[in-house]
């Protein structure tokens, strides 16, 4: 899958707020529902930089940049919602499973195991459903 | 490119010295002579579990796998030196300069914007040699 | 809200305890009471050296600890139950909910935007309250 | 307790597998298990590398290797399932209650007082089974 | 002092370029031009997103925003440089060396005493300057 | 090795001041000294908490104490000052070199091989001397 194409003449939010909604789908529309009440600006930041600026970017496809998400939040390991948000979307960038465990399974090397086995149990939680 | 084959009657750790040879090259044998007079054993398990075992997987090709390890090392921001053997690794399996940046910009997202700047940091002088 | 004065003859487990009730309220004495069977001198610990010496001491006001506290738990992002402690005393010293906010919503600069998004859903849990 | 000695003929998978048995117990075996439909590769790794090479090293007895994975489980602090296994494991290789509080608490000079109260409460959840 | 105002028909990057100025000074300048070779629309999200958009929002002041972010980069202790920059921003905006102490100092309780001691030498660097 | 005893009316200060200079010698002589221009009371605290409070408790001997403070600072990979400090600190209490090695090693399990190559790497430098 390539990246989202830019239209003419569209702003950073709507730009932002169309990658969303091809990569993260609804989990993407709860997380900006959710910052209604508490700190709207930061749903428009949202849409703006991460998928307005970087993830519309030519220069990546969005199959490699899930990879990259998905790699870094397992090593972090401090981010369980957020990773279970971005292992959905790396299905829905067309990863498979199997390919999503072998990502996580790597980050045994560079993370330690419980980060691993951590990752492994969210993705396994994403998959039954 | 692909993932290195496992060849018949190869064991893990002559699988292992393979695969690094293949990604890391000459930064990969360096870390392995480093290790001789403090823990040798520790030079034979990281051939072995992270190449021998790990990259060798057929379910990942290396570039997917060298994007994954670019961005978790850059994302966890302690490990400059290994940061730098995989920026040189993802250029040895394929990545382009630019595919690089892309991967480690995007970590601003994930992990600040100083994570980014550092990894930037470190490509550029990758890059430079 | 300037610091708590020091009291002629008090000592540093006295200046704990009265700084922790001034900046953590009930929250504060239930962490001291939920590691009586556990570690009881880690509740004295606790009340020494982070109340009784550091929030105690007179170069810097009660509404800068809690600004630097909150941002350093949302950024670390491993430690949810302290920052929501740390939400509420900031509150207590006279932080508005909406410098709180954008407290959090810094963090995405320095630490990403899970550790920011995490922080502020803890932050509209104590705020619900 | 020694650690676990190397029986002739033994496969690092068989060693492991010992080793975590008399290591973890029970807990170890459960982990194995849920790795079955997700990652079954992945239990063969946990056995093989951290159990069967690692843990089964003779230069340092289970004793001190378990001091070490508590004290850095804690202060990583990003890792509680594999924490509570640890503690566990702590107590059956024949660290007391009061010597597993003591290596927690010290974690609060290295990682800082929420770490180390969220190992402490870790440890009480593991200690009233 | 205050926030950098918003002035009327500016963009977010001529905002956030007038905001780093104000902010980081010369170091900022020097990071930006850093970045022309390797990533110059890195340079420009930073000036756009964490200046343009962050700093510049009207609801904390600069000073509170300079010791969220010093507290932040002592305790996460992986982003040397950065922390540099700020400590010498904190200065910029009107805290005193004594107050970047004391915030430094306070890490010791959330990250402990290696992040402090470290965050206490970086400030020794800058203020020798 | 034991823990350093209580002395009948040592102060904190005093106990701390032992305890450090059995433990690290004049490397912890030399943080305190460096301290004194920037945050002389720092220097207060670091003898008096990690090493009057902590370290001089009995419950925990001093060799498993290093077992757990360089475990612990091998797997957080941000102190390298402090861990080398340490690993020092562990060969005065009487862990031999192969037994540092050892717990270093571990830390590959559960924070990584980059984690574990710089600790292995920091002992090598250390062990030169």
């Amino acid at each position: 899958m390539t990246h989202p194409p830019h239209h003419a003449g569209e702003s950073r939010l709507e730009r932002g707020r169309r990658a969303l909604a091809e990569i993260d789908g609804h989990a993407g529309e709860k997380v900006v529902a959710a910052l209604a009440d508490i700190a709207p600006d930061f749903a428009t930041y949202l849409l703006e930089f991460p998928f307005g600026d970087i993830y519309s970017r030519p220069g990546l496809d969005l199959r490699a940049r899930e990879i990259a998400t998905i790699a870094a939040l397992t090593a972090m390991g401090n981010a369980a919602p957020q990773l279970k948000v971005h292992i959905e979307a790396g299905l829905n960038v067309g990863l498979s499973r199997g390919e999503i465990a072998e990502i996580i399974m790597q980050m045994a090397v560079y993370a330690g195991f419980p980060a691993a086995l951590n990752g492994l149990f969210a993705a396994k939680e994403v998959f039954a459903k």
